[in-house]
């Protein structure tokens, strides 16, 4: 039989002869984000191509019991918030080796549809974001063996999984304390998606330290993580017998929503009324809104999400850990300087 | 041995006898989009986890020569067009039994990053999207046997690839029309990336339009397809020695920026400027920028993209089709309603 003869399919030795490289160079070229030099990249390339030469990653991961791949699930990715965390998210695997799967779990898709699917696809790990009943998808992944890290969503209702988020808790606390010491007293609260955890921490404590400073939180209102939800929230707000001075949103696109519904209502931000958001998404920066919030460090919530994950996956343990990274206040101008408590 | 003894794997045989259904009820109920209902699949799912069962789609591509996987190749997600198409394109794949991989080509990471490891994942098809050389990796995508479709991208460059796109070249006509009709006659142009096809079939339609209305085209820019982009642009138009009275943008956030650009210097939108779009994006109606753009009609693109796709991976053909979605103007409050021509 010929070395090149068509009887025969074409292996990775063939291709390695053909280079003049190493057999372990030819696999290190195709394997994403491995160490390999760009000029033995192309001449392995330019000589799979000559011989028609095209490694298979599913017999592959049949032979290695990995496949190589994350699965990232989300919800609402129109938030803005989640394309910056999706396109940063996918890199930062690819540098690690691990191609990115994206499943969206939101509207009438629940995590009963999606559960299955992601089992079958027996992927190495799983990055949860943003959706509901994320603990609940998160255990069935995790007894089917996968190394499974929450991306901004709290454990509580789990046992076992491991989680990356931000100091939700705090930044709610901070906000609070941000507004009374500016003189407002009449604080308001718009919420996100009521069952999501971000949203629960954001409130408990914002209410958390109004309270212990002696207050009482004002009024409350639904905005659904959403401009629309934060749009009409704001005008409901604005209709009360006695309006709040200021309004902490659960996230940005809900408070520029809100921004908008005052407005729209001949209302001024921040003379009328002041407003705060959370995340600090690119939005948050532009002229017409220049709106205050609480900034994610979103670099250190995807090198520790992707590393804990990673590690997990290479060394098959499945430890819980838990770790939460710090948030602060970014200034603009969408509350008032100062003002008379009254 | 026992039926269901622990010295062999559970098979498909001993799910469908513990749930009381079909051998072939059982593998719908773990194939995403096929047809079975709640209650069957949730008899199945509750046998399945009683049993320890976990189909391997793994395996049983190798057996069938399919993946099940659709490679979804995205640009910058971040301009908040793409989400919209990620999330709609996403669930309506699944809907055809078919998941979505994702990856993101842009800044540093270019199409020889990532087609080996897209090739080398066996994808049944390749839905591509706004990136720089779609063509280019098309064609090696289609060489190695993927069904390939563009998406929004022509395909000048290449013989083979199927594309669905919209009426670039109409939209830019049409926008001449709009604005040469309302008495403005020193129009500018703000591209986008300059060698995305996008841009360009934009530009010849709406420059062609006005050289063939007996007019020039008074300025043109560039703004990269992102809202700083169109910020600066709008900055270096309104410091001409005869700025432009009307402004036509590759695509709605660079309009936006535009908008913001303009203001920030103290000019009025639409009386002193007027600012149209290109995409049609949810923020294109919040009030602070009201702006007249040109819709894509998104549900046509993306019915047309996945029915082109998965006909092909099902047929196994892979004869070349071109589709192309009509657009048309959304009129809002950027554009002056009328001018006597000056």
């Amino acid at each position: 039989m010929s070395e090149h003869g068509a009887t025969r399919a074409t292996t990775a030795q063939d291709v390695a002869d053909l280079a003049g490289v190493s057999i372990s160079a030819v696999s290190r070229a195709f394997t994403p984000g491995a160490s390999v030099s760009k000029q033995t990249r192309s001449r392995v390339m330019e000589a799979a191509e000559k011989l028609g030469y095209t490694p298979n990653l599913v017999a592959r991961s049949l032979a290695t019991q990995r496949s190589g791949i994350v699965g990232l699930v989300m919800g609402d990715i129109r938030n803005p918030y989640y394309p910056e965390v999706i396109d940063a998210l996918s890199r930062r695997l690819a540098s690690s080796g691990f191609r990115t799967m994206l499943t969206t779990v939101w509207g009438d898709v629940t995590v009963d549809d999606v559960g299955p699917s992601l089992v079958q696809s027996k992927v190495d790990g799983v990055i949860i974001a943003s959706i509901a009943e994320a603990d609940r998808l998160g255990d069935t992944l995790f007894k089917a063996g996968a190394a499974v890290v929450l991306f901004n969503r709290s454990t509580l209702a789990s046992e076992s999984l491991s989680s990356v988020r931000c100091e939700n808790v705090e930044g709610g606390r901070s906000v609070a304390n941000f507004l009374l010491d500016r003189g407002l007293t009449r604080l308001a609260y718009i919420a996100g998606v009521e069952h999501i955890y971000t949203t629960q921490e954001r409130e408990a404590g914002f209410v958390g330290r109004i309270t212990e400073r002696g207050h009482q939180l004002h009024a409350r209102e639904t905005g659904d993580y959403t401009y629309q939800g934060g749009f009409d929230a704001a005008q409901r707000l604005a209709s009360l017998d006695v309006p709040p001075d200021s309004v902490f949103c659960a996230n940005d696109i809900t408070a520029i929503g809100a921004i908008d519904g005052f407005r729209a209502l001949g209302l001024r931000v921040p003379d009328d009324i002041s407003v705060v958001g959370f995340d600090d998404i690119e939005l948050a920066s532009w002229p017409p809104y220049r709106l205050t919030t609480v900034r994610q460090d979103k670099t250190a919530l995807i090198e520790n999400t992707v590393g804990m994950l990673v590690q997990q996956i290479r060394s098959g343990e499945r430890t819980r850990q838990i770790k939460l990274v710090p948030v602060a206040i970014v200034e603009r101008n969408s509350v008032v300087s100062n003002r008379v408590a009254g």
